[in-house]
């Protein structure tokens, strides 16, 4: 209770060895430069220089975002705009360059939808649990939420996300149009093991069929690896509240590490037999083309990857300091390392990461640069801790051709012009 | 590249061994008792069980909340309400007992302000750093988001949490009412030790003054200690998006474990200097009067906390299997363990604690429990890896008095009768 703090207290600035931070690289290079962001900063003497206070509206409800933020999956019009308007699309992506940490908001959350956005009313929304069990059983939301639960923070991604990188070269793509279909989340749920344990575990029932409540009735086959049955998770909770619509209210599969459409959204029914069921999903949609023309089925774990988010994509930068950030993840577990090139894959210098550094999720890294104003390609490669690094594009092109679509996880090029220009290049 | 998951897999549930979860105890108790929650799902077959597959909306720029979740911050009305509406309000409280996992949904966060909630324009909005410092410096958003940045999930908590419990005994008290004044988000902003190595660090500059930018101009003299340096900073970023105004927009102070006035909004100055300015914030509004009738000043860590949010006031149970659910946080670091006694503070349970348990982060914690339909009253207690433990009320009482109100911390007791109610009791 006497937890007063006492004087005398440490000098300020004594013990910075747990910051991690390189305020002396910061400071070389921001005052040794004209121009750039920081040195910006005015040097100041009064609070003359500071608006005076303001007063302030009433409390509410919910509070809502500044009208002075702008932010959207809606691409802003400009040079960089490839996304049609979302409510004529598929999918919806993440704006990635406007966003801090690793949390994505849940409403700026990717949607990636083969028949839009059902509403489903929770008290009538049902699971059901069949096939190759000693007891079916089907639950409502209440009787999920009554269940011992799990909360993990994890990255889902869309097994097409960066696909447009594989095939074309469009340098006024932004890191929304190239990377946007990958956001981070804390998921709250109860654990597939625990379920299955309820209607009881048949010897020979090693795969399980999962289908969604949308009208397409997205249903894929899932092989019950230990990895599987000890991480994946029938979701209720996002962002400590109810899923929203869009990510699968009420309820949906969280399948850490693994496609996107693997996390069956609005989850009506999880059957469990002894082979997969070859849905049109797997035969036909999520199949990956190799180069020598035969189809590779139930690819389905997410590579390492990594790209830079700031500077990107048709942002215009100025000579001197600049704070490189993005966001590097990895489906085989924790990110252990973020390399960082400013000379155009060169030399490499490893970047700061932003902890806590979690399993499958995304983990922010920054490094600072003095940009000299001359023309240059910038480049961040992952390495995850299973040793798995992120390949560069041509290698990637090398091993998988450019048949297929989907799990593209290659290093991404940002060109910056002499007038600090950036666009997208296919290095 | 060939990740595919080869057969032979692992027969379900062969290995529960990282579950931790106690399936034994759910199905003993949900199986025994008829009407419990759990019982509630039933036997079935085929899809004729479930409700049939539906059509979706469009996608869009956001996506919003379901049409069927009811969820704010202004109290249902009922049985329970005891907050009037937030609009005519000084603070607005987090509903915790219909949240999931660690992080608050950013607009649920609570509020508490002193004039309101102004909406700063980013673009005018300055910081000015000054005092005993060597080179005084002004600063706008945009210079902050171009440092280096961390990012940290951690609780923010009213110093006032809790009061009412201990002043009053009023049986009708929601969670949202006795604990709703503490939240946890992921907020990201730069290191107070970098800005501070940016202005000069003078050698007897032991305190800051920090001021808001609303009306009222909150303004609290810090003592800058080495926890203090090492993590405290200023934040721009809140659950990945900008802050919210409600929530300091464009910028404010974290200050991991202090108390929530402390971590100031709409931040518009830092003042430096070598003893505390002894404003009227903490010689008059955040002082604690104690028993004997002096006042402490500058009591500013919040202490070992915990709460059952389910059960939890004005809810009503049946009897069987019960899902016990709570958070618990401390502003001294991690939570080491929480208890529960379900038999009125006789015998008492380890709770399981949801991973990741971050320091000065709120921890979800659970537990299975039969209740037999008997009237009993449940209760938690935590402990910090500092090894301090949450006090009972009496204890707390005997400790602290009744004259102050800051930094109630004590054990909080649910009745449970024998109709099911769950009322507040203070024990």
């Amino acid at each position: 209770m006497d937890d007063r703090i006492n004087l005398p207290v440490a000098r300020i600035g004594a013990n910075r060895k747990e910051s991690g931070l390189s305020r002396r690289n910061f400071l070389a290079v921001s005052t040794s430069v004209a121009g750039s962001v920081v040195a910006g900063h005015a040097a100041a003497e009064s609070l003359a220089d500071v608006p005076p206070r303001e007063d302030g509206a009433d409390l509410s409800g919910h509070s809502e975002r500044s009208r002075y933020v702008k932010i959207s999956r809606i691409p802003e019009a400009g040079p960089g705009q490839r996304n049609v308007d979302p409510s004529d699309a598929i999918n919806s992506k993440t704006p990635l360059d406007k966003l801090f940490g690793s949390i994505t908001p849940s409403d700026l959350h990717y949607e990636r939808s083969h028949s839009g956005v059902p509403d489903l009313d929770p008290a009538k929304h049902r699971l059901l649990m069949h096939g190759m069990v000693r007891k079916p059983l089907v639950f409502n939301v209440e009787d999920l939420k009554a269940m011992p639960s799990i909360s993990r923070v994890v990255f889902i991604e869309c097994t097409g996300n960066g696909w447009e990188n594989w095939k074309k070269a469009d340098e006024n793509l932004t890191v929304q149009n190239t990377h946007g279909l990958v956001s981070t989340n804390e998921w709250t749920g109860v654990p597939l093991r625990f379920l299955i344990d309820l209607v009881g575990s048949d010897r020979g029932s090693h795969w399980m069929l999962a289908e969604g409540g949308d009208a397409a009735g997205v249903a894929r086959s899932i092989p019950l690896t230990d990895e599987i049955l000890d991480e994946a998770f029938v979701a209720y909770g996002q962002n400590g509240e109810p899923l929203r619509p869009a990510h699968g209210f009420p309820m949906r599969l969280i399948m850490p590490g693994f496609e996107g459409n693997l996390n069956i959204k609005w989850l009506r029914r999880l059957k469990f037999g002894d082979r997969p069921w070859m849905t049109r999903w797997e035969t036909a949609r999520y199949t990956q083309l190799q180069a020598n023309g035969k189809a590779t089925q139930f690819q389905l774990r997410m590579e390492t990857n990594s790209v830079i988010t700031s500077p990107s994509g048709t942002m215009v930068i100025k000579p001197g300091y600049q704070r490189i950030m993005g966001l590097a993840w990895s489906g085989h577990g924790k990110i252990a390392k973020v390399e960082i090139s400013t000379d155009d894959a060169r030399t490499w210098k490893q970047a700061q990461l932003n902890m806590p550094v979690l399993p499958k999720a995304q983990t922010r890294f920054q490094m600072d640069w003095n940009w000299d104003g001359k023309p240059t390609e910038i480049v961040s490669r992952s390495t995850d801790d299973k040793g798995n690094v992120q390949p560069t594009r041509k290698s990637f092109i090398g091993v998988t051709g450019t048949n297929a679509v989907f799990h593209y996880n290659a290093q991404q090029t940002w060109r910056i012009d002499e007038t600090g220009r950036v666009t997208n290049v296919l290095d």
